[in-house]
Parts: C-alpha cells; structure tokens; sequence
C-alpha cells in the first residue's frame, strides 16, 4: 500500500469515526451531504481520493469545520505513518 | 459562479497566501509540493478541485497541519459565503 492509498484509508476512517458518532447509516449520510451512495462508500473504505468539494460537502453534512475533520485527520495520520 | 466554484477560489486564495508568506515562487513551490506547475497554478487560480492527496501535498510542502490549512479556510469561507 502506497503513501496515497493511506492517506485516503485515514480520511475514510476520520470520515466513519465521526458519521458513527452521529448514529446516522452510510446510506442516509450519503443522501444527505449529496454524494452518490456508492462513491461515498468508497470514500469511507479508502477507495477513493475526494476532491475538495465533496470533502466541504462530508463536513458540512457532519456538522463540523474543516478544521475539526481535519484535526482528527492530523491525529490519525501522525499514529499511523 | 456557483458555489463549487467558489469553494475552489477559496482554498486556491488560502493556498496562495500561505505561499506568499513562505515568500515562495509558484513554480518552486510545485515542484517541491511534486505536482505539475500548470496543475498548481489551476489550483492557486480556483479553476481545479483538488484532491485529498493533492491537498496533503500542499499542506506539507508549506510545512503546515492540515488542521492549519483548512482553519485559514474556513475563515476564508465565512467572510465570502
């Protein structure tokens, strides 16, 4: 596994951390922040590498800044590379 | 312009700041961030959506968190959204 395909494994799992924590499915997140099920799906398991919009669209669902996801990214990512 | 867009103008302006402040050209700062000059300058210009791997390579190119970089941004997104 490449340096890459980390990276969006960590955003995936920040992503499903905080989804979790709010008690919502993977398919009602999805329809809320106006991401195609399966490409949200994808993003959660590390698959895919989201572009900006869809990231501030995650935030926004989740109800948190950037700046909060990504300081629970920062968290991961300093444990796991 | 519409709110995609406007959410790629808004980082590209964060990005360019903190590059400014590095007192850093554009064309060194993508080949030490290892993307294509003509990539970053769509991004700095608000014309590309960059991804999360592009992204982290900004980030750590200006030796920042992205907690840093997106605390910039959501600041940014306040005053214009």
């Amino acid at each position: 596994m490449d340096n890459k395909d980390k990276l969006c494994m960590i955003f995936g799992a920040t992503v499903r951390k905080f989804r979790e924590e709010k008690d919502i499915s993977q398919e009602k997140f999805a329809a809320y922040a106006e991401l195609h099920r399966t490409y949200f799906g994808g993003i959660e398991r590390g698959e895919r590498n989201p572009t900006l919009v869809s990231i501030v669209r995650i935030a926004d669902a989740l109800d948190i800044s950037l700046e909060e996801l990504f300081r629970e990214f920062d968290v991961q990512r300093k444990d796991i590379l």
